[in-house]
């Protein structure tokens, strides 16, 4: 069974699973304030594109339960505040701000006092969280086309559960070939610096029984010059309206080896994950990290003190190197416009 | 200065930097018995083709210190047993069987007994580490030309004064750049499993003072794609006839990546790297080491219990990716022939 990265606990905190504390701890932290929720966003404590959306979703509903009490526009401008300190926990996942801007038109649209204005917030998240599921299992059903039996997958970071509200993008066809019966096997590229593979990837295939193989980010051209990949499935951050996207660093690299091999490489992501305000990749704002996550690991040194390191968090992929985008809506091409 | 990573002792033990402890501490042992210099090489306390190689031969010399007053065909059949230990510590680096073999000839063309044969022993593998310095030097002279004023320079695992008995190998050029005033900044792939970029190339980088910047491996692409590299100089382990090389795993994606963008990339080598024995690279046996260095770091695990890994220590790279191949020899193009 997959993983169930997200929920509400009894008091209506925002209730996740510690993924900075995977694998060698299964931790479950109820976060109880937007400013907790902010931190575990910024702190990779909760991550992946879609699973932050629905967190920002739900810490805003969690956050204004003590404003239920309030007039209409005390509530709104409340809503508003905690609404950017949210926005601006991460930038370059686009699902973050497309969360929040769902739950502010939800807001503007209903009428009456803040009671009223906190139910319908309340559905309105929990139908983002809904949605988000059925929207992993629609991308898996898509992208399940794309996996015979006996499938060799290569995937980058953590797309799966732990990254959505269901069973995650990219792992969302593995979930529903190994549900099926049918014989599949992942690469996971251990994804430095921060090991959202070995830690996260890795961990919740081998808690749904899917057979994997950890490598290290440079082990997979051999990989693909063996023939031993069949398909590269990778999620998207945020997906321009040309199709080139942005995802985890690694990712293009992995796209022109792709290439280079001939083996089809695959972009799964829900639709909201399209940015049509962005004609290109290139305009996508990346998210610089601080040094010490390449220089350090868990607190130790692994370079000489003061050494210079860059830390990107994401790279870019122009949109000739994707065979298809796996969406919710299908397997797209790109350019993609507004609401199409 | 670049550092010195091997010398005599005074008791005319092999001493080395134990590379295993760098960057945190800088500790020098003194391998006084054929044992513990194999297991220095196995554990890569020492390591790098051609530093591999110097330490065998002067393992051998240590070892067979106790051996001088023996008769000449008992000291011969010591020397054999003594070198096949020291041969079978690891499979891929040519270096080491080619070290080793000229120790042999060396001895099987002296005439005496123990003694004698002792002191051309000392003597041999006094030349093949001053011939390892002045080899360096040479590739350095020769590569220089491929660095203009401001040069970036893209590199992989340690190819430096660390793996070497002088200024090493494809870091030689920049040595010598530096030396000459010319400015070069170094990108250095940390090169997972290991680390050997960012514990041993930044460091040995750094005190020399020469400027750098630590990248994970997965952010190679992107920086090629920014054009922010000028030239890839990558090292090698063996080198086939026909050009194919082995290096460290993630030598052949960025070849590919190189290549797609349009960078050069020289592997630099002495000629003693070249084995013409071997046509092609896929007939290089490769080592392949315990999972359990890229499933834990630096004793702590990073991933699942039981999950799989693979851990390739080398990959082969097709000569038709590589641009020059710089030796004391000048800049080559393949194919190589014996003695050529």
């Amino acid at each position: 069974m997959p993983i169930q990265a997200i929920s509400w606990s009894p008091s209506g905190a925002v209730r996740i699973i510690d993924q900075r504390a995977l694998p060698d701890a299964e931790i479950t932290r109820d976060l109880e304030s937007a400013e907790s929720v902010a931190d575990a966003i910024k702190q990779l404590q909760v991550r992946g594109a879609p699973l932050i959306g629905i967190a920002a979703a739900m810490g805003l509903v969690t956050a204004l339960r003590e404003e239920r009490g309030a007039a209409r526009d005390d509530f709104l401008e409340r809503m508003r505040e905690i609404a950017k300190l949210l926005a601006d926990s991460r930038p370059t996942a686009v699902n973050l701000g497309w969360a929040l801007a769902r739950m502010q038109r939800a807001a503007d649209g209903t009428p009456g006092e803040g009671s009223a204005l906190w139910e319908r917030l309340h559905g309105e998240a929990t139908s983002i969280w809904e949605e988000d599921r059925a929207m992993c299992r629609r991308i898996g059903e898509h992208g399940l086309t794309l996996l015979s039996d006996g499938a060799n997958v290569l995937t980058h970071c953590n797309t799966g559960a732990l990254a959505t509200g269901g069973i995650g993008t990219a792992l969302a066809p593995v979930y529903l070939a190994h549900e099926q019966g049918r014989k599949v096997h992942v690469f996971v590229d251990e994804t430095r610096p921060l090991l959202q593979g070995s830690r996260l990837t890795a961990w919740e295939l081998m808690h749904a029984g899917i057979p994997c193989t950890l490598i290290t980010d440079a082990a997979a051209a051999t990989l693909m010059r063996q023939a031993k990949v069949d398909v590269v499935l990778v999620g998207a951050d945020r997906i321009c309206a040309n199709g080139d996207f942005a995802n985890k660093i690694g990712t293009y690299g992995l796209a022109v080896l792709a290439r280079h091999h001939g083996v089809p490489l695959y972009c799964a992501a829900p639709w909201s994950t399209v940015d049509t305000t962005l004609a290109e990749g290139d305009l996508i704002p990346i998210e610089h990290r601080a040094a010490s996550e390449v220089t350090s690991l868990a607190g130790r040194p692994i370079a000489p003190q003061g050494v210079a390191a860059l830390n990107a968090a994401f790279d870019v992929t122009p949109a000739r190197y994707v065979t298809g985008f796996i969406t919710d809506r299908g397997i797209l091409q790109p350019p993609f416009a507004p609401g199409a």
